[in-house]
């Protein structure tokens, strides 16, 4: 599979800078953002959105879910770090809500 | 809200008896288990299925999604840990696959 390129350091500074509601994870390169909705139904559907978001860019989340709580952590494992790919996603999942 | 009763130790001998895939989670009392499917589609899908039996059964799961993997925590927080909800939720999971 081809390697894919990591962002540059400006890339990063772009990227956190554009999404301010995700932070980089400790003792990964990956960034995060959680979610809370009102209700299961809310989040799970929300999930649902990003879950096809992500087979259409065929890039795909670590997430996790408790009741209303959903936590999305991005991360790209062809380029052993963040990606154009995370910004990318991370764009359309802000999009979504 | 209606505190509702954990499980007694024969009834936890029985679920972890009838739920062979299941474990116990170190350090909470609560289940776990693991799945694999072949791809994304193919867990998001699974996960939808327990989403709505989640639902209708008004009792919700602490999950998370790695691409194909799928982790499953059920424990019941009324209890402080793990009720007859968990055994029925279990078992109507385990019914799915």
């Amino acid at each position: 599979m081809t390697k894919i390129a990591s962002l540059t350091p400006p890339e990063r500074e772009t990227l956190l800078s554009q999404r301010p509601l995700w932070r980089m994870v400790e003792g990964r390169d990956a960034i995060l953002r959680d979610f809370i909705f009102d209700d299961f139904v809310a989040a799970f559907g929300f999930m649902t959105r990003v879950a096809l978001l992500a087979e259409k860019a065929d890039h795909h989340p670590e997430w996790s879910n408790v009741y209303n709580r959903v936590s999305i952590l991005l991360t790209t494992h062809d380029a052993d770090g963040l990606s154009h790919r995370d910004a990318a996603l991370a764009e359309a999942i802000d999009a979504l809500v």
